[in-house]
């Protein structure tokens, strides 16, 4: 477990800290409490839990996109979406894992020494020989690895319908294997932004989504828009998803896979402080999502005169996003507000990236990126530890870091493979020029939008 | 904790009458058994599951209507759903949760007292400041705020293709804000339907179910039935959904939330005895959704000669509601059978509604109506405790209160705002007309049934 | 419980060990470790969360098979998805799970005694009335119910598109009452696979995913192919599926769902060694998953020069499949590589098929019996217990009772109600001629491949 920084870091739970003090005596039942074997127990299995929602974030991903792109992308889609998940997977066992927990500093030996070794707990190990005070490996390997896989879903939305497969799955490889595992590690892996700068990220709003967000600007800077999107004369053609109920199948997934998320990122449920705790994150990040929704119905129907649907759904990923670096200790008003504001962002966010003609097919630079620096800040409303140098500076740190790297691995990827599908496979759909296939081959008279 | 009436009614359960018994010795550990703290955090953590679990439910009432209108109202009907579970989820915070437990009695102060104040334990809370022979309260909210937001999704699909969004959002306001948890203080805060008729109703059949459905009711009613639905001379239109493999998959998530609706209402998981009866309701509930599908194939194919998939869909789904009053007594086999009657009843009833012209587009009304009428009567075969006099009068009075105040409601909304789409909006779906969009831009040649 | 044996036979946990030995001693609480009733719940809410994820995995078929046909066909595979596993929940009930676990021998009275009486633990069970090194009854039956359901899944896509309704579920009564029971019984109810063979298959590549795909292999030679499938001189016509990016949601839904799968397998979790187990078979279950596409994905394109997205989805599919016969003592490494070769075998089984004129619609054969078969194998390569002739014998002989069983009724239901629908109803889809309706009646010009 070594996540535990990110919990020490806000004072350790009554529960853990007992049982800590209480050194030798922890194999011995507690007269009263929680016997520490039962707490690993229920903390390794909120893990599993918590984990299993977040993997289902990744079908959220896949639905969102998939729904929101036209029609000859939208196997594409799905399948840049299963792809990342399957990678990030691998490469995070390979590299990511080791490289984001450095232990005692970063060498060959402790990154690639383990190499196909077993990173889990052997087969049938006993109480003794485990560290009862925290969770089983496998179950923090678990649900870290689909924090990393998150990452890499994010920057797949921006980049749809004109980036090519095999080049794009490249820049997944080297997100998961060493930009994100290398920055989470400042944080999570208790490196210098936790250590020096105090920065406060619960389940990161920073860490994972903004990170995503910065990785997905710079591929769609490099990338560009798609053919046709942005007209002279500054018109703004729309490319309208093609199939809006799977969009929101989506938004549905992920508001749900969301409460492992946060939750999960307790990162213990062997006290009653922390279930208590992990209580009421479900609930605020519920809020938050829910403030989301309400403030892009209402932002939506003042600005435009008219309820925007896919504004909407941004909005509830929004007010979660906004939520992320700091679900515990809000209140639930508090909560919705974050939530709401974040619900705001996206509504002004999206057009302004569409007047920079940035072309991000989903949303996901307002939802993951804005929101993601919004809900940072409003870590200091309700968070007293969090200082605004703490907050502020982490995330342009972050940001530099991860827009740089990104930038340099597209430029590499289109030098030596090229990102960008021809215009005759983009204007025929990656579907059927890429993979020889539709999506709906019996659905439709294909978009009129290009 | 303030379900605990609802458990208490049925007698308290040994394990937890134990933990009572003891008293002061609450803090100690017990020779043998399960630790108070312990048995804190399982039932909070089986109320954080099972609340996920219904909050899917929301994603499952978005599906099936979605594919059960036609496609030109499928983005609206998706926006319906994921903006009223927003509004019920803040409304249930800043009004409903309160009046719901009214405590010592409602007072404007217990109601809106702690506006935007603390619902929730403070963070890092000890164990000895919770009590421990409950759950955390923050797990209790998250739970009890799925049921409210739950009775608000059952109206949305009756209303489906011809009521206006924010006519339809304001009276969810209110649904969630009174009408719901008025009569839900009646049983289960403790009200005199719990403690003068002895009604039983352990997961809702009628405190929620049958309330969605009368509320559904009084809004069809005023609404009127969609244009040419029911043509001179008794010609009934069929207009048929639009994507039917959608419909099936919110069957069946709505199948897979169920074990948490059902499940979660056991509200405790401190005993053996708690989770065997868990387990017997999971297997039930279960049990009881086969029973409905297998018998809507069967009375579909003796009626009509050949099966209907929206008949047997809403089978599975009335079966589930016919179970939810009570589905922990019945034996597997009888609660197979009192999902196979629920199943029945939706067959019969789908087509007598069309009859008297009340258009439900989705069948929410003999779903959750007709089968949650039948479902608290069916306690009565199978709970010893059930009085025929206290499952009937609950049901009559709840079914008025909800019908009068949903129909007031419904009237004084249609008069200062209007409640219905205009003929030509209708005609060319709301979609397009209120927001301005298509759901499948892409797919198709449109309804050919108007 | 029953499943001890599976267990047991890979030697007892070390905390039931412990327990077991304790004897008398069990309802008193150890020093430290978990108590017995602590355990108890543990395990059995263990067998609840992933029996419910197992659940889900009937939405995963059913939108991976609807998302394979043809828009013609789609409302009926979602049809024949739900019933079956309405009647698997039913008929397992009636008379598998008893058979199942025969205890003592089978007899009529231990098999049909029961009907309709309690198979569950009465309401509100007293601790000392249950078993507490072991779980609730409910929680296994409900737990064991879904993979006799899940067996019964696996046979639906292979024979979609020309199959009737009625006799298809004929055929389901028969498998889920006496097929998959009695060849179950064999390793898991301690049979002779069990005791003789030492026959390891932890969550069932054989005892459950091959005997699908026998039972289907036996119905498609006996069913022939689609119309127009192979034509004259070999030519082999494709019929695209209709709409990937539901087949792409059934399979991360199957994703998901195979961590209750395999990991509930696990049986226990009522020591830190067994949530350490249960942590592992997550970690690798995902991991052989991974492997699968990413083996897919490389293999489709070495050999066609393109990927393809259905072969992607099988290739996870088939790496799943590949992990469940042993997915505990693999480490991550050689985890993703059992996956990966199964994800292989569909690469080159699917055309393989074809050349056979064997019409497997969805890929079911190659997907749960072919890779089923490596899977049973690999354990060989991983876990010191298996032997070379313990695992292929069983292979052979599951086969061959399954196979042969499987085949003789549907010969009898040939002959008696016949199988085939009309080449009438075929070239007019199923649903149609069979349900009178389609899934998308606003949607399509339909398919053009007949």
């Amino acid at each position: 477990m070594r996540h535990t920084l990110k919990i020490a870091a806000r004072g350790l739970v009554p529960g853990l800290a007992a049982a800590l003090a209480a050194g030798p005596a922890l194999a011995q039942e507690p007269t009263s409490g929680v016997s520490p074997e039962t707490g690993f127990i229920l903390t390794s299995f909120m893990f599993l839990v918590t984990g299993f929602l977040v993997m289902w974030m990744a079908a959220g991903f896949a639905m969102l996109e998939a729904g929101l792109v036209r029609s000859k992308n939208a196997a594409m889609q799905c399948l840049k979406n299963l792809s990342l998940f399957a990678i990030a997977a691998i490469i995070y066992y390979l590299v990511g894992y080791k490289l984001m927990y450095p232990g005692d500093g970063w060498t060959i030996a402790s990154v690639l020494g383990d190499f196909g070794a077993a990173v889990l707990e052997p087969v049938g190990v006993g109480a003794e020989a485990v560290d009862l005070s925290s969770a089983s490996v496998g179950s923090d390997f678990f649900f870290q690895l689909m924090f990393c896989a998150t990452t890499a879903s994010i920057v797949s939305g921006a980049l749809a319908e004109r980036i090519r497969l095999w080049p794009f799955l490249a820049f997944i490889v080297v997100l998961t294997a060493l930009i994100y595992p290398i920055q989470a590690s400042w944080k999570w892996g208790g490196g210098f932004l936790d250590a020096d700068f105090g920065f406060l990220d619960f389940a990161g709003s920073t860490v994972v989504h903004s990170v995503g967000g910065w990785a997905a600007l710079a591929g769609a800077l490099i990338l560009g828009p798609r053919l046709g999107k942005y007209a002279k004369g500054g018109k703004i053609n729309p490319m309208p998803g093609s199939n809006l109920t799977l969009a929101t199948l989506g938004t549905f997934i992920l508001w749900l896979g969301w409460f492992g998320f946060n939750g999960g990122s307790q990162l213990y449920m062997n006290s009653a402080g922390n279930v208590a705790d992990i209580s009421r994150i479900f609930a605020n990040t519920n809020a938050a999502a829910a403030g989301g929704v309400v403030a892009a119905l209402a932002a939506t129907q003042l600005l435009y005169r008219r309820v925007d649907l896919t504004m909407v759904l941004n909005g509830a990923l929004a007010g979660l996003v906004s939520i992320t670096a700091e679900p515990l200790t809000p209140s639930l008003g508090q909560a919705t507000l974050i939530g709401a504001v974040g619900g705001v962002i996206v509504v002004f966010a999206v057009p302004l990236l569409d007047r920079l003609r940035i072309d991000d097919v989903v949303g996901a630079i307002p939802v993951h990126l804005f929101a993601g620096i919004w809900g940072t800040l409003a870590v200091l409303l309700t968070n007293s530890e969090a200082t605004f140098f703490g907050q502020l500076a982490p995330i342009a740190i972050v940001g530099l870091f991860v827009f740089a790297a990104s930038g340099a691995v597209w430029l590499v990827i289109d030098k030596t493979m090229g990102i960008r599908a021809t215009p005759e496979h983009e204007m025929a759909g990656l579907d059927s020029s890429e993979l020889g296939m539709e999506a709906y081959p019996e659905f439709g008279k294909g978009s009129q939008f290009i």
